[in-house]
């Protein structure tokens, strides 16, 4: 627990700018050795899971398998000093590394220093905007992928990515690009599958997909715990990469056209510059702000479903500045831009990571793969890790969310829907750029018309409500009583005017009209303008204007104008109360009438 | 009172489509002499004053004094059939004459038929676009102008205009073009004034002044009723054209370069085609698009404020469909795009109209002027025609509004001051997108960081506020309330679960969170998925997670969940009754409790 970070909610942490930007200096503190102990271990288990998803990530990146390793070592331990989540995990994840593909391939050709110099320089400019991001304050931006779209958008990535890993898994050649290019591409070239590739991938395929759908029961029957059998279910692919090196190796299936991994040099990261050029630069900053905003959007919603198991804390601007950095640090060490990872961190929180020294030490162990064990990796075939990445993101492809969405809000149903067809026929960007603009429209077109009901006192209380939906409501006839469920603005103010004036026109009894403001968040304005109209308009008609439960920050405006002071005594502070100061009889005796 | 028209309110008309569509078989029922004879008295007065403004709206929209004449009958006889407010008066008005000429000068040169078959060619466009949007019923599209964005460019355009006018005022050459460009080229020509000119100009400028300023309260005071002294102050051009008609014939001044009138053309406007032109229309289409937004929103104000002073009902899609039949009427009888004008409807209320027919009245009178009296106008000098423009519009020039707004609304007057600013700069067109682009930008802003806060019960009722305005507040240690501001939806769901982590984390006594949904009028896919989070976390962290006063469209939607199965019973019908069920005895004290 560590509530006492944050005496008070929404205030800002007082503690120091120090501790602010370095939480480290925060659990950094309470750290020991039983705490150290425990990091320790989990290192251990999420080190051997990270080396399969580094080798196989840098692949669809159209990177060499070392830039997988080195991109998960400095962003770790540059995420436990800057990080407020105790169990992120960051590293290479499917969508960024799909992105990174996308951005470079245009610009370089695979396996040349300029291929890989762009992807860094791509990881530089990611980091550098979350890192602005985060000091701005501007996290909220992110937050305009709605749900759906983020949901359509994995989607159609995860479709996509596994159609690209058709080609190391079965052999055949593919021109990459978009969904549906590759279709069409794989579909053209299937006569020319490599069969002893296939043999190895589909198997692959095959074991992972049955690890993944039964191991974890089987082990929890055999006995282990729950959280230990999750963990041994994701070693899948450690399992997988082990025997189809024996197979290769002892078969010599390179010689038939099975492609491996080969020589990974051994050693280190060095510290490395990307290369300095405005015109690649420019190139590249719309892919880098969208895998800044993807991946930063992935990341923050593990980080708060795993804090909030434990009540913790995670802060959600500092947030941008740690992966910000873990970006930076993944650039000058030769890796490519990087990401909170949803299994990898699980893995982290299962097997008990208590602070993010768990992931420094993590880097610890892939540097010591890197080190060492390198040279056992030659005979790793391209379509194990093809199968790896194939099945990892299936579980990304979710059509069914489509329909329960349609069920929910088949707005959000329409949005989600372009997005994926969007993605896949046209791209990452355009389906992204598409989803946002539809969202927002949707959500303006909505706002524009708002539910405006007309409502009466629920017998037996103090409470109103619509007269179209509830039974045995009273009103008044001398009385109107209107609620409009939408802030009063712009798009709408001036239908809330004809609503205003029909109701008036239609009903000459009316004496007083009540607008009930219990669900108008703000009045803009265009609001207070068609206010004034509608006082205006049904003073000449004889009629009072009155306000009720207007909010707090919307009183504080409207102090300042002429209209409030012309209609103060007519603003009331519950609908009750208004209601009650024009017909107390009525009110009074509405409230007390208890229901036969 | 025409309240039997619509026994019930939003319900949509219970009359059969032909009265919908022409709302003339309604009021025609009951026309008498006594009606028609009051129209035809408004009629006089209403001509009178319209041919003056006629003349120098179609000036200023680069076209022949006849084109004024026209454009004012035709479109005031099918207002009169379709239109659903009986005082509006529809004509040349300054705005969309001043979007004609933008429109149609970099097309065609003035004075050739190119460029009068290009200004019906727009009326025509306008029509139709009017028409679409009023049988789709997409009137709520212009809605997305807000007021302070209308009011910038009116105050914009009518410094544009009042900048065009010194040309025909002092005889001063100038470019035309953006107010910026104007004022730099009269800056550049100023040595080239006419001397004849501004003597007639200037004086007429400033008599017109001291009419509009004087001339009402001078006659009220002579014992006239407020009205017809209203009218008889509206009459100024009127003078203001005799006298200058008479100075100019009697001195000979048209030979010492003062610029006349000349021959009008006498006779009726015969039915006329635009030229069918693809590329012609293609170019004409955004500005038509803008001319049938701006021109609707300016009418459908003027038409709802005059409506309410009389409780009369005024249809908003059906005045799309008026508006776009006036403007086709404009086109087929060689005029230019129409809307309905403040102060000649002003006129029209004031000398009492009753009906639409006092406008079919009026356009008769206008035929009369345009058979017999055009050769009066000979002599008209345009100078006089400028300066009356160029008083009217100083009437739209309002930069203390800026302040105004500032005090209300700092981002209003913002959007409102860039769209004056753009519009002086770069034009009509750019100022309006930019004034609605940035309305918006500023709208999603503020609904992305909603206000939040947590509430507790006021002593003494059964409501419940932010602890944080309300003193005396009671709270139960194990219950925390929050209420959001906002409909939950993507661009501040997350931001919703950071405020409830919080809270939560920094108060580890709290078992019972309830968020009141009073001021939530919709919660998307997003939304739902954010509430699912917080309730899924809630639970992993021991507190049992209400609802309360969810509105009904929003439980119509939640039943379909499986997020309702597991919360229903947690769900309250209001605030109260959520504290009640977990803290009865509190809840009820508290409600009991008499503030000493």
């Amino acid at each position: 627990m560590n509530s006492k970070e944050n005496p008070k909610t929404g205030s800002a942490p007082t503690q120091g700018l120090l501790r602010r930007y370095f939480p480290i200096l925060e659990w950094g503190k309470s750290y020991n050795m039983q705490t150290a102990t425990n990091d320790l271990v989990v290192a251990v288990i999420v080190s051997i899971m990270l080396i399969p998803q580094s080798l196989a990530y840098a692949q669809l990146a159209g990177l060499p398998p070392e830039v997988g390793l080195y991109a998960s070592m400095a962003p770790l331990i540059l995420y436990a000093i800057f990080g407020t989540s105790r169990s992120l995990s960051v590293g290479p994840v499917a969508v960024t590394s799909l992105m990174t593909l996308a951005a470079v391939a245009p610009i370089a050709a695979q396996g040349t220093p300029e291929y890989l110099g762009a992807a860094m320089a791509l990881a530089l400019l990611t980091g550098v905007i979350l890192i602005i991001l985060g000091f701005l304050k501007l996290g909220f931006l992110t937050n305009f992928i709605s749900f759906p779209v983020m949901a359509g958008l994995g989607t159609a990535v995860g479709l996509q990515i596994a159609a690209g890993q058709l080609t190391p898994v079965l052999g055949i050649p593919s021109a990459g690009g978009t969904f549906l290019v590759q279709v069409i591409s794989l579909v053209k070239n299937a006569g020319q599958i490599n069969i002893y590739t296939a043999s190895i991938g589909v198997p692959v395929v095959i074991f992972l997909l049955l690890v993944r759908k039964s191991m974890a029961n089987l082990l929890t029957k055999a006995g282990l715990s729950k959280s230990l059998a999750g963990i041994l279910a994701k070693m899948g692919p450690v399992i997988a990469i082990i025997i189809t090196i024996l197979v290769v190796s002892m078969l010599g299936l390179d010689k038939q056209g099975v492609k491996i991994v080969g020589k990974v040099p051994a050693g280190l990261p060095g510290l490395a510059l990307p290369p300095f050029d405005f015109e690649l630069w420019s190139k590249l900053l719309t892919p880098a702000a969208l895998i800044a905003i993807i991946g930063y959007v992935a990341s923050i919603s593990v980080a708060q479903t795993l804090a909030a198991k434990k009540r913790q804390h995670v802060d959600p601007n500092q947030e941008l500045i740690a992966l910000g950095a873990a970006n930076l640090g993944a650039s000058l060490s030769g890796g490519f831009p990087v990401a909170g990872g949803f299994s990898r961190s699980i893995v982290n929180f299962e097997a008990g990571a208590e602070t993010p020294a768990a992931g420094a030490f993590t880097a610890v162990g892939i540097a010591l793969v890197a080190l060492f064990l390198t040279p056992l990796l030659f005979f790793l075939p391209s379509a194990t890790l093809g199968a790896t990445i194939f099945v990892a993101v299936l579980s990304m492809v979710n059509f069914k969310a489509v329909v329960k969405t349609y069920n929910y809000s088949p707005s959000d149903a329409i949005a989600m829907a372009l997005t994926i067809i969007l993605t896949l026929t046209l791209g990452v960007i355009a389906g992204l750029m598409a989803g946002i603009g539809i969202s927002l429209m949707m959500y303006l077109y909505r706002t524009s018309r708002p539910h405006i009901a007309v409502i009466g006192q629920i017998p037996g209380t103090q409470s109103f409500r619509n007269i179209g939906r509830y039974e045995d409501v009273v009103t008044s006839p001398g009385i109107a009583s209107m609620r409009i469920d939408e802030s009063i603005y712009f798009p709408n103010a001036r239908l809330l005017e004809t609503q205003v004036n029909e109701l008036v026109a239609s009903n000459p009894e009316i004496q007083h009209f009540i607008l009930n403001c219990s669900a108008v968040n703000a009045v803009d304005a265009s609001g207070l303008e068609s206010l004034k109209s509608i006082n205006l308009r049904l003073k000449e008609g004889g009629i009072a204007f009155h306000l009720s439960e207007v909010k707090g920050p919307i009183m504080d405006s409207l102090k300042k104008t002429l209209f409030y002071q012309e209609l103060k005594d007519r603003i009331h502070f519950t609908h009750y109360d208004a209601v009650f100061s024009i017909d107390p009889k009525l009110a009074k005796q509405t409230m007390e009438h208890i229901k036969a």
